[in-house]
């Protein structure tokens, strides 16, 4: 049995805190919403983001998780929170971690003024602490595995013992995670694929079919390789979970937010009034932003992202988008 | 302007004489049945197979295509017959073609008995016949190409000036046409996601969720390149068009008659009744009896396919197949 501390009660973070759990795990979840603590506290239920899920009546509720981590002793540090807060978050862990931890995390981002991946900004705010880091990636919505439907999942670190570790750990008979050491790849897939399923929600809002929509994808994915080069990514890892494994279930299940956004732009809604009226946050609407910037400074062939960012960004339409793709000089595959 | 010679008026078939013709070509169109050959003389629409879709009254229907070959002088062949009749479409060609032509197959498959890719099967029956030889492959639903919803596909030959020859024929303003080499990586891409569409429908049929269906696929399109290997495939191919973007397309669309097939096993109907109540013939329940041969005398791990092969022909249960493949011994992802 470990001791694990959960940093967010969105969907997925209230999710894996319950699957731990139940593997037998004792688990504490911190939320920053005060309403969320309250109501999984009282209801076991988180109602906001995961509802309709019973939890466990063994998992804890706690409200100020600094002062907690003086006085237990955790095992493994789960940060679930959008990668805009991550930082403060990590500002808080490196005054209150005395003692050595594998911490875990599943935001997927880049940062957009330094283009940094998620790890460098941990390895940025933790500098000098002693602790273990591995992300968990892949095709896992929460809504599905918290209903406990057969899910695959890849829990990489550069480190391969401590992507064992994450791995014995979230493992069970609906839950099967693999390991990887390609952390680079691993945390590119899981963001960029992000912005892509705003490009196939359009192709949706638009009704272009299913012809066009796997299409896109599929350049997409081969866009997404270019830069992953750029960061000195394992073009393989994105064949996997955590790449294309994580694309075809976001750019095609009702349950993904960035999905969402592109279909309701491809229905001709402004992105402003799309994200105000949102529960939860689009991280890909703010990885494009630096993923123009990497596009734009490297000099990286990448059309689809390119367009992507001119409609959200630029005033671009959508028609234009799709005329501007299919329009191009006739070329080879790759 | 060029002469073309369709045989096969299938729904894909049907939706390319109709391009061609609109490309401004002058297009033949035979199909074995004569009750599709005269519905589509009379009302320009196929009924059967491409229902809803205007054709050009420019289109010819053909009767007799070998006399057709011997009065005419056609400057492209396209076969579009399901892989079975291939051969006897070939032994055809092979005693009425006195000049030389380019030969195009969209026909998706491996031949049970000989493991042998249909390009290998058109070069022994035309041996001696001056040829060169593509095909033309990719996420493209006939339903969604004869509406004009922007598609992409790829043309493929060993010799590059033959693909170029066919992207030149068949590109327009909603198909965009992309060029590739690998012949070999882009017809078995074609085959095996026939299989692979079974295994995500059944995940459909059981109402497995949105994370099942993309692990399935993610590890399934592993096992394809591994299958690859021993065929001498070019791994990159696997991640375009023909693999990746046709495993997207006929994995999760409603006009895939694979997918469909699958659902309807996860729904508990037996396999000879689908397949006996179907409109079209199920590729992939024919080519996973080649591969599973291929797996089985060339020792390959691919859990996914061998696991589809029993439940089709060897009476495994759907539900030890997901059982299977989520409890085997914990590992690494590549």
């Amino acid at each position: 049995m470990s001791k694990v501390l959960v940093l967010g009660g969105g969907g997925f973070g209230t999710c894996l805190s319950n699957l731990l759990t139940e593997n037998g795990n004792d688990v504490y979840l911190w939320e920053y919403n005060e309403k969320v603590r309250d109501v999984i506290r009282k209801e076991h239920e988180n109602t906001v983001f995961l509802p309709g899920i019973k939890l466990s009546e063994k998992l804890k509720v706690v409200d100020e998780y600094q002062k907690l981590l003086g006085e237990e002793k955790f095992d493994f540090i789960l940060l679930a929170t959008p990668c805009q807060f991550l930082r403060g978050i990590l500002k808080n862990l490196k005054t209150s971690l005395t003692y050595k931890v594998i911490i875990i995390n599943i935001a997927k981002g880049i940062e957009i003024a330094s283009k940094k991946r998620m790890s460098e900004v941990v390895e940025e705010e933790l500098d000098g602490c002693d602790y273990e880091y591995g992300i968990l990636t892949g095709p896992t919505h929460a809504e599905d595995l918290a209903k406990k439907m057969p899910s695959a999942i890849l829990a990489a670190s550069v480190n391969l013992e401590t992507a064992e570790k994450i791995q014995k750990l979230f493992n069970n008979d609906y839950l099967r995670v693999y390991t990887g050491t390609d952390l680079i790849g691993a945390e590119l897939g899981g963001a960029l694929k992000n912005c892509l399923a705003i490009a196939a929600g359009m192709a949706d809002g638009l009704e272009l079919g299913d012809n066009s929509k796997a299409a896109l994808l599929t350049r997409g994915i081969n866009e997404i390789i270019r830069i992953g080069e750029y960061y000195g990514a394992d073009p393989k890892t994105f064949f996997g979970l955590s790449g294309l494994g994580d694309i075809i279930v976001t750019c095609t299940s009702k349950h993904s937010r960035n999905r969402f956004v592109g279909e309701q732009l491809g229905k001709g809604r402004k992105l402003a009034e799309i994200l105000e009226s949102m529960n939860g946050i689009s991280e890909g609407s703010e990885t494009i932003k630096a993923l123009h910037n990497i596009i734009v400074d490297e000099n990286i062939n990448a059309p689809i992202f390119t367009e992507l960012y001119k409609v959200l960004y630029e005033d671009e339409t959508l028609e234009n988008l799709f005329y501007n793709l299919m329009s191009r000089k006739l070329k080879s595959e790759f």
